[in-house]
């Protein structure tokens, strides 16, 4: 609750001029769905109200119309390669006002101190940024990177400022076992996000009994129906790999809308730059057919009673003063921004305070990395616009590898955290015909992961990771572009139109590899053991469905596995 | 949050088997508004979900309609002249399980003490009756009855268990004042119910800033939308006299239904014995062409969700296991009751803790309420269905009241508190044609009120309310009912059935007096100084429109008031 004076009480009541007036509009009143007609007045940073108001300063905004400031319901900004008041300074352009973060990725590789590097990037930040702390760090018992947060770790920051609650639930198979540290994590917070793909039936009621009830996971319409019947909060997300608001966007009605939000949860900066943030949901969501009202209601009031903000989603009086100023809600532009009354203006860029990067490793040499052996071999395949593998098999000879025509290469993570350990395997799906890329983040240990159409490129791609303390590489013949990812490996210290324009130039090169778009965005999730099916870690081949390692050869499994 | 165990965890999966399975309903789901069907299993007397359960106890309820637990969002438990836990056992029959109440009636007469009574009654009732903690003791500096609560009174009730927050900010002048103490009370809690008739514009601007977000007292549309649109839960209220729900059931939408709920705020035993409680609200929003869907979702998700009750209010994974069995959604006919997975059965009544009736008054005799002169008087108009009163002139001569012909009765208020004061007017709108009403229930301050169509028969009903320790009295010729209100003068020890046979022995005796029906509920709102426009209070008659005390005769008025 923020404070209310007589003095501001006055405003309200229209007894003395307001801060600004701004006149003209039509202004979205998400209880409503209905745009409201009126003098919009803000004082002190806050909403006085709409009615008939005079102010020290009128903004005429006749023809546009206003929306509360836009909200992110699920987000880890690490993955925009940005540290976050950077990430802050070019959302905030797009209308978004308050993002909720996990910080999933940099407390796996920093742990304590990666989220006190976070609290610390929110303060001065142009959007309010609120974190959900890390559930599961690391992601599973096999997966330890840089850090283990038990719940004795994270208890410290529970009702801290800037703390919103437990961040995505992603073991399941630990709710689901009743894991007694599992429970503690989740007793410890009064709002907690699920994370539970295709979890359906009994099971389903079992892990949202245990707490969660949000899930960003859903794929396809029967899931999100279903978890939103049993009490879940739907983010229906929208990111550079996963997108989801075609096939989602009929789960949202005028009954539905108040449980539905958006979430990007992973976005590269080049695509904010280029696309947009939370108002390139809504457009989406206008596109695939929904009602622009019951779209900006979701990346509003939804997302802030989901989070018990109730000083923001809606221009009413005593909330913040969050809007943006559009051009019509069918297009959606978002042309100003104000926060707390002030109109955004993005500034220069800060640069963050210094943080290890955490890049302990030896690079390997083609000889480290050379396949003996043949047989039926498991090759992850890539599934074109989602984070799932496939678990493909083919007969091949390690020496045959790469194998360009039936696209067979191979994929590396090596340990990052000093214990040089390195696990090699095969992937299908990237369609390189020459170079290699590799890249320090490799969700969730986040160990240096790569995967080429040549030995020599990996290794070099591998070394320009290991020489940059973390960063995305892309090696091809003579080309080789890094983008540096010197905060814990997993951001850059760049501003966001420098990052935007070196992915542009690390896409170039990997466009001469030949292959799929956005290649990174499927490298850095392959090594992810909480997705199925087939995945690469430090020790090797694994097999997610059974949750264990396996030998990359079907020759060598014991026991069937 | 409730704990959760890997027992439970297990049993919602179905590898052990509920405590019991409730199959072959359909089951309201409040977050589609529409029905699902499955086995509703529960077990530790929490939801396990709807899905295939087996059970060691399992219950055909084919053909019929289960629903979440139905929530009254404001009451004055004190109004049903029941205490507590005999109102619990009471409304739990009519499928209620939460009630919001504000405990403002005790807390006037009897201060912190009141509180703690009442606190002390939740204690094993049938219901969960959670408390907002009266904002406005008195209600004006001016009705000062039993008790002053000021702010540091009230900050060792926040966060107490059964303390759900500030019960409805009455004082909405104080609010625009800036008043410092009231500013003071609305601090200390985060959900704050508001009390604002008629508020509107910029004033109601500010009364919102303030911090008061619901609204019960709309009696008109356009009124309770302008509420809703400035972000104010809306409850509509069906109580004994005030009755909105045919005025107010157009606002109710898909879009507007997760801000609306129900609300009986002030209803007599006899009318909840006879025609039901929240079921009662459904069944007459139904009758009023709202879709069955949406009034159950006012009554359940709506409400529970206004006071945080993430607990409750659907029959979701985890929740509470309260829930109702009906015949069928139009006619809405409660059959059974559950709460935490038990069904409810009254069970025989409880005495409640003796408290101190608090009536401290010599009775006054024919000569004290004789009214000597003559001249234009003010005369308090009753308005049929309103607690609001029409500011009526007639002239009269003192020693010609009772005028019969005109219908204008004396209308007296004795301190109960040992003041010895005593205010006297006239009202017109009874149409008794002999005998007389008095009561120890006035709002707010509740000292005894008294009216009727001869001073013998209003002194002799004062007198019968002073000697049984406050009670509602009716006295007619020879006639003379009495239902004693030995709790604090409000609420009698009685069961319910027979609060309600008292009060149809009343009801006959003031039948036989002629005149309207229900006065003594007309009677006990003709103190309460916060509703226009004219009162009368121990110290005589009041202008609620300038918020002052004003002569009887308009030839004594100085400075034109």
């Amino acid at each position: 609750m923020m404070p209310v004076s007589k003095s501001l009480i006055n405003a309200a009541r229209g007894l003395a001029p307001a801060d600004c007036v701004y006149r003209g509009a039509r202004i979205f009143n998400p209880f409503t769905c209905l745009w409201d007609d009126g003098d919009l007045a803000v004082t002190g940073g806050r909403i006085l109200g709409i009615g008939n108001y005079t102010g020290k300063e009128e903004r005429d905004l006749s023809g546009r119309f206003i929306v509360p400031g836009l909200i992110d319901a699920h987000v880890h900004i690490e993955s925009s390669l940005l540290a976050p008041k950077e990430y802050a300074r070019l959302v905030a352009l797009h209308g978004t006002t308050t993002v909720i973060a996990d910080p999933h990725e940099i407390a796996n590789v920093a742990g304590g101190r990666g989220l006190g590097f976070m609290l610390a990037e929110r303060e001065g930040a142009l959007v309010d940024i609120r974190y959900m702390l890390p559930s599961c760090v690391p992601a599973t018992p096999l997966d330890a990177g840089g850090a283990i947060l038990d719940a004795r770790d994270l208890a410290p920051f529970a009702g801290r400022e800037g703390v919103a609650g437990l961040g995505e639930m992603l073991n399941f198979p630990g709710v689901l076992a009743g894991d007694e540290e599992v429970l503690r994590k989740l007793s410890l917070f009064a709002i907690r996000d699920g994370h539970a793909p295709f979890l359906s039936g009994n099971d389903l009621n079992a892990y949202i009994l245990a707490g969660p009830d949000s899930d960003h996971e859903c794929t396809n319409l029967a899931e999100a129906e279903e978890k939103l019947k049993k009490g879940m909060y739907i983010y229906i997300r929208e990111g550079s790999a996963e997108q989801n608001i075609a096939e989602l966007i009929p789960l949202v009605n005028p009954v539905t809308v108040s449980r539905c939000c958006f979430a990007t949860d992973d976005c590269h900066a080049d695509l904010l730059v280029r696309e947009g943030h939370i108002d390139r949901c809504i457009r989406k969501a206008i596109g695939c057919g929904l009602a622009p009202e019951l779209a900006i209601r979701m990346a509003t009031l939804s997302a802030a009673e989901r989070f018990g903000l109730s000083d923001r989603g809606a221009l009413t009086p005593g909330r913040r003063a969050d809007f943006c100023v559009i051009d019509d809600p069918q297009m959606f532009t978002v042309q100003k921004v104000f926060r707390s009354g002030r109109e955004i203006s993005p500034g220069p860029p800060t640069v963050p305070a210094p943080l290890d990067s955490r890049v302990q490793c030896v690079p390997p040499s083609t000889e480290d990395i050379r396949i003996t052996g043949s047989g039926t071999a498991r090759v992850i395949g890539l599934v074109p616009h989602q984070i799932l593998t496939e678990p493909l098999q083919y007969k091949i000879t390690g020496n045959d590898i790469p194998d360009l025509d039936r696209d067979i290469l191979k994929v590396m993570v090596c340990n990052r955290y000093g214990k040089n350990k390195r696990g090699i395997g095969l992937v299908h799906g990237f369609g390189f015909r020459q170079g290699a890329i590799a890249c320090s983040i490799s969700h969730d240990a986040h160990n240096i992961v790569a995967a080429g159409a040549g030995d020599d490129a990996i290794c070099s791609a591998i070394g320009a990771v290991i020489d940059a303390g973390g960063a995305m590489a892309a090696v091809c013949g003579t080309k080789k572009v890094i983008l540096a990812l010197d905060c814990a490996g997993l951001m850059s210290t760049l501003p966001y139109d420098e990052v935007a324009r070196r992915l542009g130039s690390l896409s170039e090169v990997t466009k001469t590899m030949g292959g799929i778009a956005d290649p990174f965005m499927y490298l850095s999730f392959l090594a992810l053991t909480v997705i199925p099916a087939l995945r690469i870690t430090d020790r090797g081949v694994f097999n997610a469905g059974v949750f264990r390692d396996v030998p990359l050869f079907l020759e060598d499994a014991k026991y069937g596995i």
